[in-house]
């Protein structure tokens, strides 16, 4: 069995499972976020009156924090009437930050969990060998009564990164050519998992990253082997228990395939759609209205590191304006500390509050119609940053500090020649 | 004449004016906030072809820094194509700021100038001993086009300040009580210079908090005669020639008014009017769901100084959010500096990119029904932060942060017993 379904079978009270089965399991971490206040309401309508264990429950103000509407705030008033009334004490309110990165943060991920949160992006827990999916309010109720879910144990598919990195090239770019390569439904009710000596020799932050954006190839969860970086990390704020599950050396994987990431340049998913990828060089040049720094695929301290590696002692040109939302508070703190927001502000940058910000288009960084942005964000649908006309390219964290330096579209390898940033793998 | 008449009159051309006499005066800043597309409007509609003078037009991207809507990113883009078509350079981005705060900053406002900007509360730049007054669209077109604008000489009453300012009282506390005392119509189309030994002491901030807040006394101007804090303010960030004009000893005020600070304790202004001012004490204890530190009146360095104090090494309670927004880039760099951002995130606080934010209901910390804020701004109008059915009460920065502490209206004498705040007058 796959580590996966070993995980799966456990948190299932079975000895195995197998492809496409249907199981029940107990799920770890359950997570709402803002967005979802049908959660609390499909609660209630479902019968329920007290959660199953406030313990295993988080909530979230990211989606828009602090909020920009009046509705968002009456939001905002019920999940918090919701968590006090309940007992639920991990109230993640406007100051914490983006859901993925604050469960990172806190270290309440664990190896061998399952967490589900009413978020697309939750297959980012795979980074540390979680099963990490996204629900919507109706599962998510769900496992607030009863602690449980189902899964239809997902076919599992391996994709080897070997070669080495170029100077400018990040996880970013490596995940952007593989959703190109495979389309954005390559991988649709099915689980990836990254490995091979690219993966080993990437930060938890990248790796995050990438695990992110497997759900924009349709993954329902990824999966990277926990290892000697894992362990690190995990090393001061792990607070329960956890099993490391190892795939057994006879598993079938569905498929493998393997990358050269030496062969990977730059990247950027052109408008509009996460696997129209080309690379960067096609669209350098294009002038860039925002550049736009932040999201939990790009607001990590590894993130603004580069971006401030990039952006010291130089300024953006007033025909751009650049927009940094770290993803959590402890980001922001840590950036703080290290002298990254300093050096982007004194670059020109607005910094924001952590939080999701302008990634869906929500605020604190709209989009006009006809306007360019290049974002470290994950998405860049019609309309995701605002208006319908707006055009989003996704890119590296470094292409998007290297653009709103330049103000047009720009590889970040020329900033970059040395190698990895200072703050890198 | 008074400072003020001979400040009009100079900028007429004139020898001298007398009270309710219409004069055309010279411009010297004209400011447009993002609020005012209109303006812009208006200036083609009124045959505008290019603006009298490019460098004395300053635009300001802070009523919505970073853009919440489509709409504020597609007025942003106008504001935007306007300046690099008139050739504006003082084009104050989404980073920059509260507009008062900027011109401070920028030191771009000097004792004996007009300054007119679109937001009432332009009467802040009293503090630097120039006519400050806020104005709507037209005149700002007509400004942009003549680089003139016509005023009313104003009645001029005097406020005397005397007496010792007690731990835990502010500027703040002073000029509500004053309009809690006067009522919001007492100066209507009035200039108020605020004088004696009190405002000697005060620091350039409390001076322009001052300022700012005689607009809620319907206020056209406000003026308060340069002195050596004034000086030393100006000494660094002076950019032409300016003139400090002096009122003969014979003026006679159309009122003089004195009051004793030693008497003022700490002032709220409750729902839902700046002049339905109070004692803090008959509120205190009212449960707290926002504490709002941040605006034109009280989000400046020596308001988040005196925060900080209040809430090092402590922590907000889960029932209280706390926003705190600096007034300005300058003032979130030195805030940083000094460790004042660090401490308010340590304590709980959410800071948000440097602007008006919530203090106008656009966005970043919008009120719910039935919810309680306590806030440093100067507006509490029914709406003004969110719903309707919001209330909010007005006080000083370290009100704000002692009740943000307690999660209920507090007294901050309680935590300034032993005087004024570390980076007090």
């Amino acid at each position: 069995m796959h580590a996966i379904e070993k995980l799966l079978a456990e948190k299932a009270g079975k000895h195995q499972v197998a492809t496409g089965e249907i199981v029940n399991c107990d799920v770890d971490i359950a997570g709402i976020n803002d967005l979802y206040l049908q959660t609390v309401l499909s609660f209630y309508e479902m019968g329920g009156e007290k959660v199953f264990d406030a313990d295993k429950i988080v909530m979230f103000f990211d989606h828009y924090a602090p909020c920009a509407t009046i509705t968002q705030a009456e939001n905002h008033k019920q999940f918090r009437k919701f968590c006090f009334e309940q007992g639920i004490e991990k109230l993640m309110d406007i100051d914490q930050g983006v859901c993925h990165q604050v469960l990172a943060d806190k270290g309440w991920v664990h190896p061998g969990e399952i967490v589900v949160v009413t978020d697309s992006h939750t297959t980012t827990h795979g980074a540390f060998g979680a099963f990490g999916t996204g629900v919507g309010a109706t599962d998510l109720a769900t496992i607030m009564i009863t602690g449980k879910l189902w899964f239809m144990v997902p076919e599992i598919f391996r994709i080897n990164l070997v070669g080495k990195l170029q100077p400018g090239v990040f996880a970013k770019d490596i995940i952007l050519h593989i959703i190109g390569d495979l389309g954005a439904d390559y991988g649709v009710y099915k689980a990836v998992e990254f490995a091979g000596p690219v993966v080993n020799g990437l930060s938890i932050s990248e790796r995050m990253c990438m695990c992110n954006m497997s759900t924009e190839m349709g993954c329902k969860t990824s999966y990277i082997q926990p290892d000697a970086v894992t362990m690190e990390y995990l090393h001061n704020c792990v607070a329960r228990p956890y099993k490391i599950y190892e795939t057994d050396t006879d598993f079938q994987y569905a498929a493998e395939l393997t990358y050269d990431v030496s062969k990977i340049r730059a990247q950027v998913a052109a408008p509009s759609s996460v696997d129209n990828v080309f690379e960067l060089d096609k669209y350098a040049g294009t002038p860039v209205d925002e550049a736009y720094l932040g999201s939990c695929t790009g607001g990590r301290l590894q993130d603004l590191a580069v971006a401030a590696q990039i952006l010291q002692g130089r300024h953006i040109p007033k025909t751009t304006r650049m927009i940094v939302v770290p993803a959590s508070k402890k980001v922001m703190e840590d950036a703080m500390e290290l002298g990254y927001i300093q050096t982007l502000m004194q670059a020109g940058a607005t910094i924001t509050a952590p939080g999701c910000a302008a990634c869906l288009g929500v605020h604190q960084g709209m989009l006009a119609g006809g306007e360019v942005c290049i974002s470290s964000t994950n998405r860049n649908f019609p309309g995701r940053m605002g208006h319908v006309d707006g055009r989003i390219f996704l890119a590296s964290p470094a292409a998007v500090a290297a653009s709103a330096l330049e103000g047009k579209i720009a590889d970040p390898a020329t900033y970059l020649k040395t190698g990895d940033c200072e703050n890198g793998r």
